[in-house]
């Protein structure tokens, strides 16, 4: 077997709702100028380090794809194969959904809010029924018929819809030493690392992705990760975003 | 079997050298701020005819790759299947690449223009070796190793390239009843458009096809066009657009 190839993962820029401190989910909101700005950052920073990928990835949510468009775009690589699944999705986040975090926080106090963010089993109240018959009657989510339409997720709901995506797509491109990039949301990477790192429930929680930061991963021939938790490529920058996302809802 | 789905043709809106009046063939330009425009306006055909599509197909020219994205936007469509291919890049146009039309009409004289620019078979003088080399050096182009990456090519050698393209891949579709989008280039759908309608020499000559302006196939049970040459969504400026695309160079 050859060596796998790198694997990069980016969460999307800066969307409005992230600019406006809610909870996004399923919401499909554009990206802000910030947002559309950290793509081309993102870019640059791929080029310099010689990850200019094969192959991407991307969650069927407009703030993933235009970040990818705007990426490859940059790397002169918009032709490259283009796969987008719903697994990659961020966390359905249920009756959270466009509420600002701030006021949950206040709401239910810092433990509850801590655990409905963080942990691996919490999850809030279900998506009011009409905000679900309009999901699904999305035609982007036409394949997820009957119940298979979460109303809610917890992270571990999360990791058991993102590790099928890991074992059959992700994993053979990297095998067959392509450089791979997924363009994701925060909780769906959380997820995804939850499953290369082996993380423990005590990791997941402690584990924050800031938004426009490339992540890469380099894997052994069992395509395990070289070193856990992976290498920012501005690692910098992406410590001090990190921990303004642990902040949220703090202000 | 059902009724096959409609099939939408869209050239990619104004780019840099349309707006200079230059061959392109395989240079890899962008859209200006009007061909921009363009895509917009054509997605708002779409929604008003029904036409949302189910699945796209462009070239791996940034210019059809780019007016993609500007529409599905518009659409709301962003996360549906795509698929990029070399069967669907404008013509190489060998020699001619990057020429003002302008010029090389005086220079060779109205006959010999109109040939290379719209009989079946005439083509000008291949690619200059460097190019050539370039194009080779591209890895967008690396499965068309050895003398798979033409130097030049005529409409029959466009034609004989979009015909797999046709039978493998779109007609399928079409065939599962999807509404498909392909967005490509002039010469490309000129090729695409001689092989559903079956056009003699005479009538591939005479086939002009403007930037931006969709033009909608159906198809009877046995995958025939209903109606020979299709129809434009907005047939008044198709037709002016197609005049303009017929006399250019002779400014």
């Amino acid at each position: 077997m050859n060596v796998p190839g790198p694997l990069i993962l980016l969460r999307h820029g800066q969307s409005t709702t992230n600019a406006e401190g809610r909870f996004t989910g399923w919401a499909d909101v554009p990206l802000t100028a910030h947002g559309e700005k950290q793509a081309a950052t993102a870019a640059q920073l791929l080029a310099r380090d010689g990850l200019v990928p094969d192959a991407v990835h991307t969650s069927v949510l407009r703030r993933s794809i235009r970040t990818a468009d705007i990426l490859l775009d940059e790397l002169d690589r918009s032709w490259i194969p283009v796969h987008r699944t719903w697994r990659l999705n961020e966390r359905q986040y249920g009756a959270l959904t466009g509420r600002v975090k701030r006021e949950v926080r206040r709401e239910v106090g810092p433990g509850q809010y801590r655990a409905w963010r963080r942990s691996l089993t919490a999850a809030p109240g279900p998506l009011p029924g009409g905000e679900l018959a309009r999901l699904r009657a999305d035609p982007r989510y036409a394949a997820l018929h009957g119940d298979g339409l979460p109303a809610v997720e917890s992270l571990a709901d999360m990791i058991a819809r993102v590790a099928p995506y890991w074992a059959d797509v992700l994993a053979g491109q990297l095998c067959s030493g392509r450089r791979v990039l997924v363009v994701a949301h925060g909780n769906a990477l959380r997820a995804l690392i939850a499953v290369l790192d082996r993380l423990t429930g005590q990791e997941i929680e402690e584990l924050n992705i800031p938004t426009g930061a490339p992540l890469r991963y380099d894997f052994d021939r069992g395509l395990r990760p070289v070193v856990r938790g992976g290498a920012y490529l501005d690692p910098d920058s992406a410590r001090t975003a990190a921990a303004a996302v642990a902040a949220e809802g703090q202000a």
